[in-house]
């Protein structure tokens, strides 16, 4: 079998997320898969790194396919992106090891939150970042995310349907950006728990307004406590910006 | 009289540009006119200091309306933000003197033509950039941009319906920045006549495609033949970036 990896931005939001739903339901790996189906005539199925949520959007998500015939990258990356919508695009396609599982393999992930912070809203980044019209205190946010570094048992951060086996994960660094309005929270980790990039967001703008103590956050991860977390922030201002994998598929640092 | 002066940010996509058709039609002035005939009760003009064409974006436009009464700038701000759609922003309304013109008062227009020129497509720019997959030549094109500078006689790019009294226009500077694969033509001038900007940027591109040579630029412009030039470059690339207007209104430079 020929196993090839395809990098893939998208504009999240018109769609139901990354995987695949049902008929009629409009998903990025549904898109995909359709292109290739024409292209090989038959099924394929797509393996995507991170299975973003509906209305989020990816810069680099990284996908897989296993065929048993030989593609030409180029001609490949052209065809999906001929026939694929505008909104998504592929944006590199290489020749990856028989055994390379996009999911299985990575070993770490980006995720970008924006935040326009502004009393007059943006006009294009209206579907790329969140509206924030108080002021955020950031120097607050940057010390309650700093609590967030280092393994925990993110239950108090994670969807109560996850179905993960442990809620522990390692966060590597999370930081945050400014660049005049716009705010950018960039959280880097070996894997996150359903929703919890947007509800470690949702805090961190509590932080911000003013409404929870930065002090306060490593207590509520350790009462591993949802009631205490601020609400899951909406799914338009998050991209997964980045995804990481083993050494040994030559690819840590791509795309 | 009291005069105020707003600075509009707005994503022209669904627009047939600024200025008021008639009845059923969008255009930015006419949103802005009909909220502000909500606020105050009346019809209300907003003059405009550029009359950006259908698709075309704005960064700062930059209009004022006069009324008898007196209002309070913030107020004002908030009201036309909350009853105007998502991709119009009001990102400044200040008193102006009694005899400002948003148009006739403008001195300077800056001018903004994003090219994404790479393979893939971007899809987060599909919007506000021209999607060019031929690499283009910016040597070239920079060459051929410093023959747009000075004073001239721009009959040759400019709409053949053009109503402007005289087709001369001082050009100060015609810039190309690249940020990766994104190409920034930015051209600041006194003015400029229908269409221009965007049959600079077409002969651009032909120059940074190989088929027109940068030398021939100059000649082209002498010629005051539209057949010489490159074609009009689509309206979704462009932006109106920056209006100044003279000492005395205080506010050359701004926004």
């Amino acid at each position: 079998m020929h196993n090839y990896r395809l990098v893939v931005a998208y504009d999240g939001s018109r769609y139901k997320g990354w995987q695949r739903l049902g008929a009629g339901e409009d998903t990025i790996q549904a898109k995909i898969e359709a292109v290739l189906a024409k292209r090989l005539g038959r099924p394929v199925e797509v393996i995507g790194a991170g299975r973003t949520d509906a209305g989020v959007h990816a810069l680099a998500q990284v996908a897989n396919l296993k065929v048993p015939e030989s593609l030409d990258c180029r001609e490949l990356q052209a065809y999906l992106n001929r026939y694929l919508p505008d909104d998504i695009a592929v944006t590199d396609v290489a020749k990856a090891a028989e055994d390379f599982h996009a999911r299985f393999h990575a070993v770490g992930k980006t995720y970008l939150y924006r935040i326009w912070n502004a009393d007059p809203p943006n006009p294009f980044l209206r579907k790329y970042s969140l509206h924030v019209q108080a002021p955020l205190d950031v120097a607050r946010m940057r010390r309650a995310a700093a609590a967030f570094v280092g393994e925990h048992d993110f239950t108090a951060y994670c969807n109560p349907r996850s179905k993960s086996a442990t809620p522990v994960r390692t966060v590597a660094s999370a930081e945050i950006r400014t660049e005049g309005a716009l705010l950018e929270i960039r959280v880097r980790g070996d894997g996150f728990l359903h929703n919890m990039v947007r509800r470690m967001v949702g805090t961190l703008l509590e932080v911000g307004l003013g409404r929870i103590a930065p002090e306060d956050v490593p207590g509520i991860l350790a009462s591993k406590d949802r009631a205490w977390t601020g609400p899951v922030a909406e799914a338009h201002g998050l991209a997964l910006e980045r995804v990481e994998f083993e050494d040994r598929h030559g690819n840590r640092g791509r795309p």
